[in-house]
Order: C-alpha cells, then sequence, then structure tokens
C-alpha cells in the first residue's frame, strides 16, 4: 500500500471532548471520526485494525469449532417480549417502530434472536453441541456515552452461542471457548488476564472475564502470584484476616466523638488504627404481597471493617438478600436506630435490626462501633459480652492487596483491567423462556443448555492502545497494527535512486506477506516520522540517500531507543526476522 | 470443510409465502431463515455466499483506488436535515429516537455521513479525487417487503462516493467505477447488461444501472443486439415509427363504438390494425402562488398509439411538465373534454387543452381516436386538416421489442433484468446543500463534485439464483458458490477405504487452496446428492467402494448430464483444471 493511495489524516490536538488516552490518540491518529455522541466513523485507518482483530477472532472461532452466521441488526420486539428483556431493559435497549408501528429493537446482543434459530433448527440430541456466532454491530443507548470506543453507543461485537444438551456437554463447549479465547488475545498480542466473574442469577462457577491490564481500567482484577487464582473484585472471596477472636481486654466504653460520623474521624480522634473501627451500613427487604405492596420490612445492618469496603454484589448473595435489596431510607434508620446516619452501631438498637458481619469484623475483639446517639461511639466492643454474636457472618467485601489468597498459595494483588470479553454458561434461562427444546434418545423433550461467549472488537482498539502507547502515540502489537512496516524515503521528490530503492523495498516485503506502507506523500522526514509514530506502526524502514551511498537502511523498531544500520542486501529478511510471527 | 463441522439445513418444501424462485431456493437450500418482514438470518451457508461476493468487490473496489472506512448504521437526523431527506423521504426511511429524544435514522444510504466526512476531512485540491466506499448494514422499511433479498428491508450494501474538483474529472472517477463494477460482476460469473439510466434531476448521462438478466426480473432492459446500445425502459428513446406523415386517404368520420372504451375494444370493432389507433391520456399542472395555493391549473393531452405505452419518467422530462405534474381529474376531464375518460380525443373539447403528440403519432394519418362523446370514435383523422397540429411532440412512449436503434445500428431487443448495481453522477446536488467545498489552486473555495456507486450484495446472492437454477435447486457460479467442490462418500460409516480416500481427497484439494466440503453426515447416496444439487455447489466428486476397486472417482459438474470417471491419482488436476479461474 503506498500513501498516496490510502487516506491519512492526523491532527496535532485532540478535540477536547476526548478525556482518555486512547480515545484521544485515535482521534489524533485518525482511526475514528465523531459522528455523534458515542457514534464514529471508523476511518480507513481504523477499519484496517478492526478487520485485523476481526480476522484473528474468526480463525480461532472457526477453529474451536464455531459456526458462523449473520443475524439481523434490527429485530421484532417480539421475542424480546418472550423473554421479558423488551420490558426489563432500561432504555440502553434502543427501541423503534416501523412504517406500521411494529416494534423493534437496534440489537445490543442476539440471546432471542439465535434460541429462535436454535428451537427451530436444533431438534434432536444429535444435531448437539453447535456453537454459533457472528460479529455484528451493536448498539446499546448508554447514558453517558464517552471515552471513544470504550464506552461507545455503537459498536462491533463478536457474540457466540452455544447449545448443549446437558451441563457437563455445556462446561466442555465452554472450556472450548475459553481455550479459543486465551488464543485470540495471545495472537492479537495483549497483557491479559482471565479472571472469574460472578453468574449472578444463574449460579455455577462458569463467568469469566477477559481483561486487557491498564492502569486506566475500569475493572479492578484480583489475583494471586504465587498461583492462577484470579477473580473480578465482585467475586474474589474476602478470607477474615483475623484467624480467631480474641479474648476481650478492654471495657466497653462510650466516648465522646463529636462530629465524628467517618471511621477515619473516629480513629484518628481515639489514637486507633482504622482496623480497630467497623463500619455500618444499613439495608432493607421488602416482603410484598400478590398485589404487589409492601406488606412487612426488614432492616439489616451490615458490619464491615473500617477500612475496608462494602461489596454489595457479594451482600445481594447472602441468601436472605437474594430476592433483593435495597439501602434504608433516613426515616428507617431514625426509627430503628434512634438516630441519624455517621453514629449507627449494633448495640441498643431502638427496634430489633438483623446483624450481618463480614468474615474478619465476626473475629474482631476490642473495637469501635457507633453508639446509636449522635456524637458518641462505643470503644472495647467485643462480641457475646457487649452484644450478641451476629445474626449473619458472610463475606460481604472487596479483598485488598495483601490479602490472603483464597486458595492459600500467597497474597493477593490487585490490577487495573479493560474487559474486552466475557464467556458466560447461560444454563437454560433463554432455552426455558423461549421453549428451545431437542428430542433426547428416548424421544424426551429436553431444554437445551446454552452459553454465550463475547468479545468487543471495537472495544479492543481503545484497550490496546490504553496498554501501548508513550508520549509519541501509539505502540500497536504487530498483529492489528494498521500497517505492520513503514517506509519512511527521505527526499523522494529529489531522489530517483530513493525513490526506487523504497518501492523495491515496499514490493519485496508485500511479496513475502508484510503488510508494508510506503510513505510517498513527500513530507518532510521530521513530520513523516511523528505521523507514523503517532499511527503507531511497529516496524520503520527509513531510506535516504546518505544510507544508500553506505548501502545502508535504517531499521527502527516503535519500541527501540535508537535505529540499527541494516545492509540494503538483508533489509527483508531482517525486517521479517523482528516480525512477531 | 467438513459437514460434521458445519450447519446444513435443508427443507423438502419452501414455506408459502416464498414466491420467487429465489426466494424458495434460499429458504429450502438454508442460505436464509426469515426473522420477520423483509428481515433474514444469514444462515452459515449463505453467509459463505454474502463473503465470497464481498470479497471481490473489496478487491475490485481497492483495485480501483477507492478507500474502504465504515460509517454507523445508526445516523444523527441533522444531517439528513441538511440535505432535506429526512423530510422527504418517505416512511421507507427508518426514523427512531434515542433516550434523549433526539432523532436518528437507520441507514439506507450514506451520501450525508460520507459528505460530512469530506467537507471536514478534504480542504484542498491536493488531497482529491478521492473515492470512499463501506459495505454495511442497511435498512429501507419497504410497504410490502418480498421475494426473500430481492426486496428486503435490512440488507447489506456496498456504497461507494467520488469527490473531485471538477466534472471533467468526476467523469474519470465515474468511468473507474464503471470499469471496476464491469470487473465484479465478470469476476462474479453473472450475465448483466450495463443500461444508461435516467439521471433525474441531476442532469447529464451519466448514470448506469448493472443488471443481471433473469425472466423474472422486475426491469426491462433495452438493448441493440447489433451495436453496444443499451438503456433502461425509463432512458430508452423512442424514434417515430413513422419517417414521414402521408397525405390524407379517408374522410374525417363520426363512428358509433358503442361501449368500446379502449383502443383495442375498438380497432377489434372497426377491424383495423390496433397501430391505426390513437390513446388519449390527460395530465394536469399547476400553477401555485407564494403562499401554496394553486392560482391556474393547465391540463394537458397526451397521445400515444393504440398499441404504446406511456412512460411517465419520459413524460416528466418534456419542459413544460419538468415542474411536476399530476393525472388529471375526471372532475377536470369532464370540464374541459365535456366527457369521462374512454372517448376522449383531441378534436372538439369544450375547453383548451395543450397537445403533447408522441413522435409517432405526430406522423400518423387516417388514424383513430375519442370523439368527446361516449359511444363515438372519430376515424380517419388527420393532422392539419382535422385539428391543429400538435402543440408539442416528444418521447412519450416505451420502446417495444422490433423498435429501431437510437443509433441507427438495428432494431431493439428487450430483456428482463434485476439491478444489482448503479454508477451515478451526482454533481454538487449533495456537496451544494452541506457546503462541502475544497479550496482550488487560487486558495478559491468550490463545490466537490461527487458520484455515488452502490451494490446490493445480498441482492446479488437473489439474482444469481434467478439466474441460474433448473429442477432440482441452484446452480451457482463457481466464485460465489458456498462451497466449490463436495465430495460425496458412499457407505462412510461401512468403508475405512472411502473414508480414507475423501478425507485424503479432501486435504490435497484444501492444501492446492480449493474452498472443498467433506460431506461426512453419512447420509444414503440419494439424500446427499439431493441436498448437494439443492444447495448447487457447482463441483461434486463420489467416492465410492466400487469405484475405489477401479481405481476411480466420480465427478460431475452441476450442469453436466453426466459424470465423468477420474483416475484416483489426477482427481486433483482434474478437479482444478474443471474450476472457473
Amino acid at each position: 500500500m503506498k500513501a498516496s493511495q490510502f487516506f491519512i489524516a492526523t491532527l496535532k490536538e485532540a478535540p477536547a471532548d476526548a478525556e482518555v488516552v486512547s480515545h484521544k490518540l485515535m482521534m489524533r491518529a485518525g482511526l475514528i471520526k465523531r459522528l455523534g455522541a458515542g457514534i464514529y466513523n471508523y476511518m480507513p485507518m481504523g477499519l484496517r485494525v478492526i478487520r485485523k482483530i476481526e480476522a484473528v477472532v474468526r480463525e480461532e472461532m472457526n477453529r474451536a469449532g464455531a459456526i458462523e452466521l449473520l443475524m439481523p441488526v434490527v429485530q421484532p420486539a417480539e421475542l424480546w417480549q418472550e423473554t421479558g428483556r423488551f420490558d426489563k431493559m432500561g432504555p440502553e435497549l434502543l427501541r423503534l417502530k416501523d412504517r406500521h408501528g411494529r416494534d423493534f429493537v437496534v440489537q445490543p446482543t442476539s440471546e432471542e434472536v439465535i434460541t429462535d434459530i436454535a428451537r427451530q433448527e436444533l431438534r434432536s440430541y444429535k444435531q448437539l453441541p453447535k456453537n454459533f456466532y457472528h460479529i455484528q454491530t451493536k448498539f446499546r443507548d448508554e447514558r453517558r456515552p464517552r471515552f471513544g470506543l470504550m464506552r461507545g453507543r455503537e459498536f462491533t461485537m463478536k457474540d457466540a452461542y452455544s447449545f448443549d444438551r446437558d451441563a457437563a456437554a455445556a462446561a466442555k463447549s465452554y472450556d472450548a471457548m475459553y481455550k479459543a479465547y486465551c488464543a485470540i488475545f495471545d495472537r492479537i498480542g495483549l497483557t491479559y488476564r482471565a479472571v472469574a466473574a460472578d453468574t449472578g442469577a444463574i449460579g455455577g462457577d462458569l463467568s469469566h472475564e477477559f481483561q486487557v491490564i491498564a492502569d486506566t481500567g475500569e475493572d479492578a482484577l484480583v489475583y494471586c502470584p504465587g498461583s492462577d487464582y484470579a477473580a473480578n473484585i465482585e467475586l474474589a472471596e474476602a478470607l477474615p484476616l483475623i484467624a480467631q477472636r480474641a479474648a476481650p481486654g478492654e471495657m466497653l466504653a462510650k466516648t465522646p466523638t463529636p462530629d465524628r460520623s467517618t471511621c477515619e474521624d473516629v480513629a484518628d480522634l481515639l489514637g486507633l488504627p482504622l482496623s480497630r473501627t467497623v463500619k455500618s451500613l444499613v439495608l432493607a427487604t421488602d416482603q410484598r404481597d400478590d398485589a404487589g405492596d409492601v406488606v412487612a420490612t426488614t432492616i439489616w445492618l451490615l458490619l464491615v471493617r473500617g477500612d475496608h469496603q462494602l461489596n454489595e454484589v457479594k451482600a445481594g448473595k447472602v441468601e436472605a438478600l437474594k430476592g433483593g435489596f435495597r439501602f434504608a431510607t433516613v426515616a428507617e434508620i431514625v426509627d430503628h436506630f434512634g438516630t441519624e446516619p455517621g453514629y449507627l452501631g449494633p448495640i441498643g438498637t431502638i427496634r430489633p435490626v438483623k446483624v450481618i458481619a463480614d468474615r474478619t469484623v465476626a473475629n474482631m475483639s476490642d473495637f469501635v462501633c457507633g453508639a446509636n446517639e449522635a456524637d458518641f461511639h462505643y470503644t472495647g466492643v467485643n462480641w457475646g459480652r457487649d452484644l450478641p454474636e451476629p445474626d449473619l457472618v458472610a463475606d460481604l467485601r472487596n479483598v485488598v492487596e495483601g490479602d490472603p489468597s483464597p486458595d492459600g498459595k500467597g497474597t493477593l494483588a490487585i490490577q487495573r483491567g479493560i474487559e474486552v470479553g466475557h464467556v458466560f454458561y447461560l444454563g437454560t434461562k433463554y432455552s426455558a423462556a423461549m421453549g428451545a427444546t431437542y428430542l433426547d434418545e428416548a424421544g424426551k423433550p429436553q431444554l437445551m443448555q446454552m452459553g454465550c461467549y463475547g468479545i468487543g472488537i471495537t472495544r479492543i482498539v481503545a484497550a490496546a492502545i490504553e496498554q501501548g502507547h508513550d508520549d509519541r502515540g501509539i505502540v500497536w502489537p504487530d498483529a492489528i497494527a494498521p500497517f505492520t512496516v513503514v517506509i519512511c524515503p527521505i527526499g523522494l521528490d529529489r531522489s530517483t535512486d530513493v525513490r526506487a530503492a523504497a518501492e523495491r523495498l515496499h514490493d519485496e516485503l508485500a511479496a513475502i506477506g508484510v503488510d508494508v506502507m510506503l510513505d510517498d506523500r513527500g513530507e518532510r522526514p521530521g513530520a513523516m516520522f511523528a505521523d507514523w509514530e503517532l499511527i503507531g506502526v511497529p516496524h520503520r524502514v527509513v531510506v535516504s540517500d546518505r544510507g544508500l551511498k553506505e548501502g545502508q537502511f535504517e531499521y527502527q523498531g516503535r519500541r527501540d531507543a535508537q535505529p540499527t544500520r541494516v545492509a540494503v542486501g538483508g533489509i527483508a529478511a531482517f525486517v521479517k526476522g523482528r516480525l512477531r510471527a
């Protein structure tokens, strides 16, 4: 490819609305162009990256036995009503009406449509397992689209759906996809981590997020450097930090803590470590009658150590809270504790509340908590002596760096990541809702077991940049760079030698299958180098009259500090040797 | 590829709503699956065809210097309001609102978005010419979607847009696209015709439709077998069939023609050829004031020979009717002619009407027309003697088979076709509406000259089937068949020899780049052959124990009446030799 036959449009400055580095660099390098909020044109340079990602994904999906098809962007609402998602999903589901007033959606995913296909096409156990996927335009009407392709509204996703006869077979399909995802991200050349994730209402332990490691990532990934334990923050198990509760050493004392309503302030005032304090969080669960009216409300007091954070997903897994909880209102708090938030605690509530202690809190002794009276806390609190044992003990908190690993193989570390893929066991959630059954050997209808497997194609572009960039621009992995090698001739217009040598090298590299760009725009070296460093092409060969006189080209990898001089005759082999297979 | 790793779903019967053969065969062969009216899932078998078409289109577009990008499916209404199309387009434009109530459309084409990109990105004459294209999902909310992929609502289109500095340069871009389209349809292997088409309000003669020849086509294509003249029926010029008007030979006579209101009935009654009669059609044009109210109406009487058909597009090109016309109301007709339609004519109208005669009618003598009185016609009518010369003479009619070719090189023939591509010179229609200018050498802003070039990717699938099928199923051209070669082993489960030979051949063909399918489902020969004939794979190799004993495979092309026996050792070379390059 020659620059004169392509479209290169770099910018000195990123537009003001570009907040994160990947968005800024994508705009500056001319990969994307904004059309509306969260809606982008993929410009020629950006589309090349997307197509390379798609090609890797497609090859590995096919290799894993998945079969490609293509489901429509505009989908009839009827199917979405069958599963209840048409009503349940919020405004992020883009709804529309056709000329006859019939309801449609612009697909955010395709569970409904693929299940509709499966219930018609897959009738016998002999046809299972099957895994269908497509790579298609999706739309999610985000309330606040931002960060360019990281959280856009229109995006490209690969979504695959597996159909199996039973849970054991579904686990095998899941495993094949897990392995395919590893192969995909390995080939793309990103540093990533597969972390166990929550399966929510589905249950089971078959859910993993594929996270590209980047300091700017939205998600916290928990892992154990000494083992293969890895989970997202919602799932990572927090063990009790205190193995056994110590005997009481202090007397219970009500201590004035005027205007100190946070654990930090109280610890500070009392000269105690924060880890001696206990934080109170008040939840409520409502019991409803058949008409949906609330007939009874239970108030729950959740206790976590002062230096810990409540994890709401974990709270939602406590049996009694599984049906759904909410934060208690101030009125409910005052009604039960006799005071407003800030000084709450488990001792001496006005009305009974259920106490759930985090595992660590349950083993604490001589701790500090609110006294249910404004401007007062209790110190020297001890379970059993000063208050009853907690009603429930559970894992309620986010793990923190240095916590013991749940597998007993060391301590946990935390990294930031960007989710680019997710493999998920669905069970019979959709097949039951839509009646997708097959006939088993006995001719009996059985619900199909499903899994779904997504990869954010356009999000990978952003994630790769968040992971790979420097102050000059993008640093692509070879596999997804818009061009693998750029030839920069100096004085192209002045020197026929330079032009001829550059074109020869271009043709030679192209002939051995290298995706090469020859910059024949005639730009000055400074501007030309800056463009290609911004665009992030991983390998550069400079052709100059001076070099040619010495029989040499100048090679420089995008991450290299210095160029390497290479003899003209050996350049193609040299470059080829530098490429990541 | 092996059938056991793919998804094959053939049907004995097409669903009742499939009206045309391509739709029936696509459903039966499992290429598509209906999701809603005019909305289809592209099943694995169908997607392979689409991808092959896309690949050919992409390669030839790139070769012609066009640059691929990707514009969004969901587009902000603002741009469509700039060109006025948001209001002007009817309900076929799918409109929707996002969560904030802002207007969007699901793109039917992308003139607005590409012009928006061009006006921002193309600033200097040095950047021109440029031609951008994308292959993307489109939606057109057809009132009556039907015929499967022929007139669907969601479809895949390649649309390209060229930007040039002046009309001469735009003509070059147009020509490059015309040539690229020929290369594309040649490579795909379809019998097609590029016909000149109407440019409507744009003017000029740069508009061609690429039509796949098929008896079932919706469009009539006019061409001259003795020359390269070809045009669609709207544009094909009809010369006068009578070179010079003959002198009157009959007297004008008012003849009773009770209950004979059509030319056919009148000719029949009078024992005259239909070509002696003249048909009257009444149009109206309204003159409006600034407030849009009608201030004056002119009634036009259009005359075409009894055996000819009025062409409304041609009528619309008559200078006086260019501003827009409508058919006159019955009230207007009675008011001007003194009788209801059925017996109208140019002689003796009650109020003045303007007469436009088709070129042939203008040279007729002794003709028959309505007498403006119920149940009466005039015979022996002659211009100049019985009525004034027509106010205007124009080409008003559709050409018919046997008409003289406008280039004087013979007579015209007519074929049916399916439009699969269109190249169109847009001039400054969009660049003027949206202010897309570049700076010329003098630093002066100039409007960009545009062209647009569409190919209906999914429509090609249907058109190829309309052109290529027989009573057993589809007959694909090699280039776009879902698989090029199918290996059908007989008794796969019984014979390890058959299995081994089939697999060896599969691997051998795959290794030399042949897109081969091995049917390892273990179907019985009859069902297996029927499936692949229905699916339309162009080349079949049968592997059987009996054949192997004789050291032979059986090859049969999809159009061959008989199989050919080929020695096992030479089969790969033999098959390769049969493939259309």
